[in-house]
């Protein structure tokens, strides 16, 4: 089962809003179908919009085809499905590269969308290796206990994973005890997409609010956090779901690895630091419905930021298909780039 | 209106379970009735347990009366309101100012019991007008804009508030731009009922999810952080609600006030350090559920303490009637109490 995935002839999505209730998928035929899918979080994660971008060209290519679309029609809905969402870079980086194949034609583009879904899923299992390598050089106690924070899985990537691909990876290597799973306010990504991937994985977690994170840190049941990125700034700043800095703030608290695990599309070298990310501010109703029940009175407003930043001093380790950059030890993304 | 008040012949509590969407209280004659108000959270927040403990007793007495109990009887069913919850230290001190009453009959309980709540009152606002000037002393920024978690206003105590009841003051100041309330999962007593208070008190605020607290606070949008207990500590750990910690966390990151704010009866001097506080674990459900639809799958387990506790080095002040210990300086309520 894959999250993105070309069927045929067209992109099929699976449609994250329906888990853990269902298993069902959206099939993905126009642009607006499309950006309905990214704005209601059908499709979510940033690897996984890297993905849609580039494959959302070919659905613009052929709606632009059945429709007699203008080059500057199609021009505009490209640059719609780009800017459906602004904090995570890869959907516009997945956009882009897509774009600039569309010289080719219609086939490339579909050629090139493909592999940017299979380098994601080989990233993704380098950088388990990674990350896992590095976590057990740097933490004697066995097993392990994990914590993380959103849904980082195969369904926020294409097939494997980040921070989720470094526990798959430890989960196989037999040293994970339990991962705590942040039930991730206010769309419960925590709850209803990575404890799914968990039970899939058959990878023993217990789910908890956000608010319980830190004292559970504090207490010395965790012994390291994983999460994924949305943008990583050339500092090391890093933008990811909102909560996320809580997390890191109370690993540094107690002294445990704090990691970021993304492909290397999540960094993104022309933003200098974290005060440059944009924040997507979301719908207030996110926060004061549930399910369609009102849980705050009517006359209160609401404040829903869907990711925040954890300036670099708080995180100990970037880790991508390309390597560790130890943060910790003063290594940024910029400097590793530099050296390469 | 009161969340804890003696009507009558009968306790009668506000139904917190059902605020913002209705205000409807529950006639209390039995101790059966109050335990299951106890425990569903019907009646919460530490100091309107204080009041609730001692009027819990006048209820088992006159039940007992009704239904002729043994003497053992009735201290059997006392000892069950009085650890019907095992964190906040409040409810069992108000059970046992009550019981040593006893002795002086039925009525003189009940007396005892108005006095705790008309106390807790005064207590309040004393502490409110306290924590006002150690804040606006602090702080030279006009308006202020302030961060709480959990609810603390008069539905947590009997009338007033603590943590709230200095954002009351504050407001009767005309010094407040805007409270963010956290939503306080899994129960929301943020969004359901500090919210609740806050329009009430035509106070502006916004609600966010918990994870959301750290990164407005380190964006520089936050002013200070106050928050109610559960227990204090000798050396001033404080037990509050799940969560609390992760705010205190970041206000130390960000170099803002954090401030607890109780009435003395939470300081609990025989309780040296938060490593001898009991956490209530909760049951799972409050996590894997909203509102009857399960939001985890079924194969999931959830983790739900109900509770965490701040070390004292993240506290900045603790605000009780009796006046400012100013943790930040090394006071802690057992060198305060030594000293007077």
């Amino acid at each position: 089962m894959r999250a993105v995935e070309w069927v045929e002839d067209h992109l099929r999505l699976l449609d994250q809003t329906k888990i853990p209730q269902k298993v069902q998928f959206l099939e993905i035929k126009t642009v607006d179908q499309l950006i309905d899918a990214i704005v209601s979080l059908a499709v979510r994660g940033a690897p996984a919009l890297g993905a849609t971008g580039a494959y959302g060209i070919v659905t613009a290519i052929d709606q632009g085809k059945k429709e007699n679309w203008s080059e500057s029609e199609l021009e505009k809905q490209i640059a719609r499905i780009r800017d459906a969402r602004p904090t995570a870079v890869n959907l516009a980086w997945g956009a882009d590269k897509a774009k600039e194949e569309l010289k080719n034609g219609r086939d490339a583009v579909l050629a090139l969308a493909h592999k940017i879904a299979k380098e994601d899923e080989a990233a993704n299992k380098a950088t388990g290796k990674l990350g896992a390598d590095w976590l057990m050089n740097k933490i004697s106690r066995r097993p392990l206990r994990l914590l993380t924070h959103c849904n980082t899985g195969m369904l926020a990537t294409t097939a494997w994973g980040t921070a989720f691909g470094v526990i798959r990876e430890l989960h196989e290597r037999g040293i994970v005890e339990n991962v705590y799973a942040d039930e991730t306010r206010p769309l419960l990504q925590g709850s209803r997409l990575t404890a799914w991937e968990l039970v899939q994985n058959k990878i023993p977690h217990l789910v908890l609010a956000d608010g319980a994170a830190a004292s559970t840190i504090l207490r010395g049941d965790v012994d390291a956090a994983l999460i994924g990125a949305d943008r990583i700034a050339a500092n090391g700043d890093t933008a990811n779901k909102i909560g996320s800095l809580g997390v890191a703030l109370a690993c540094q608290a107690a002294g445990i690895p704090f990691m970021v695990v993304a492909p290397q599309s999540t960094v993104d070298l022309t933003t200098h630091s974290g005060e440059e990310i944009e924040i997507e501010l979301r719908d207030e109703s996110e926060i004061l419905n549930f399910n369609g029940v009102r849980v705050a009175p009517l006359e209160s407003r609401g404040y829903n930021p869907a990711f925040d930043v954890t300036p670099a001093k708080y995180i100990s380790a970037i880790v991508t298909e390309l390597g560790v950059i130890d943060v910790s030890k003063g290594e940024t993304p910029a400097t590793r780039k530099q050296g390469k």
